[in-house]
């Protein structure tokens, strides 16, 4: 069984606590083994991610701001499974969008940031299909991802 | 059972009929009691409700265009089930792309206008995930939504 | 039984090959019956379908582009059917993101090329909820769109 706070501690990573949604919604829905994450918006332990990537941040500060994204969607899918990952079957869907300047090119660069982390501790089941967009976001954001996992 | 025409009605607010679409689409889709509806563009009963937010247009303007937006959702919810809300089990996932200016940050305030609507009339049936992102929208409507419901 | 490849040929159409991802995620995920393709962006035998609608493209192009990730979405859907289209339930639903000017206002037009197309290879079958929505896009591509089918 997957213990996800040693497979982020080999990365260097760590498990935040799950974000408290910033307005009148629910982090997560459940329906049919199927979770449904609500949209993460770039934070780590200093607060919010906020930017516009190719502008005053570069795609690896966006990659950054993407995986930050990432582990806040681990942190609302172990919330969902409290912390059991025998419930958890894999990534079925990653929407990611990037607060860009209107000539930005590298958004799947960015949104490499959730992807890779997703692969890298779930391996095959972390694999997802995915859309990557450019989009000007709540509170002034770099990235913002969307989720949907599937359960066993 | 609920009475959807009352419930609105102690909001002082009312169901519009439900929109037809703009183009080649339906306005939902019912699969494994999963429905699907197709994004709504903010109107009310004098027509679209254009704008841009932070620029023509107020956060308030914007809760507004999103509580319209929720509207048509719920006409659509109403003709789908065809008015028998013992078919509606719960909202899932809303979608509200908000049309702002660059520097804009208050998307979630906004979609709060249809988020709120779905906890006032389905109390915690209503609670969903949502996303909220600043996007330019079909016809330069201020707000478009897109629902997810589960029915029974 | 569809042929699809025929069925293209009287539209003066040709399945493209199923396109490789542009970074680090699965082109399609089957989950119950649901097929998720990943965003599609455009492109034709020429390459990527660059440009911004409203100023360097017309609708019509933006029509064809967005035709033209339709194309990619089918050529999605043949390979994770293995080209039995006695699996192919219906379409569900497209997402159309429109790279266009901030005063742009024809989305739907632009969209409609991805669905003219559903319904034209389909008839019934391919009628599909959706959403449009404008959006700067990876590598500056003029439309991108992702969609949702239903199996056998």
């Amino acid at each position: 069984m997957l213990d996800i706070e040693k497979k982020l501690s080999k990365l260097s990573l760590k498990l935040p606590s799950a974000p408290t949604p910033a307005a009148n919604y629910l982090p997560y829905v459940i329906t049919n083994k199927l979770l449904f994450i609500s949209g993460q918006i770039s934070a780590d332990k200093n607060g919010l991610i906020k930017g516009v990537i190719g502008q005053n941040m570069s795609v690896e500060d966006g990659y950054r701001a993407a995986q930050n994204c990432g582990l806040s969607l681990l942190a609302q899918l172990n919330a969902a499974i409290s912390g059991d990952f025998q419930k958890f079957k894999r990534v079925i869907r990653i929407a990611g969008f990037v607060n860009a300047t209107n000539t930005f090119e590298d958004h799947p660069k960015v949104v490499n940031g959730v992807s890779d982390l997703m692969v890298s501790v779930f391996g095959e089941n972390g694999k997802h299909m995915r859309i990557a967009l450019g989009s000007t976001l709540p509170l002034g954001v770099a990235v913002e991802v969307e989720g949907l996992f599937e359960l066993n």
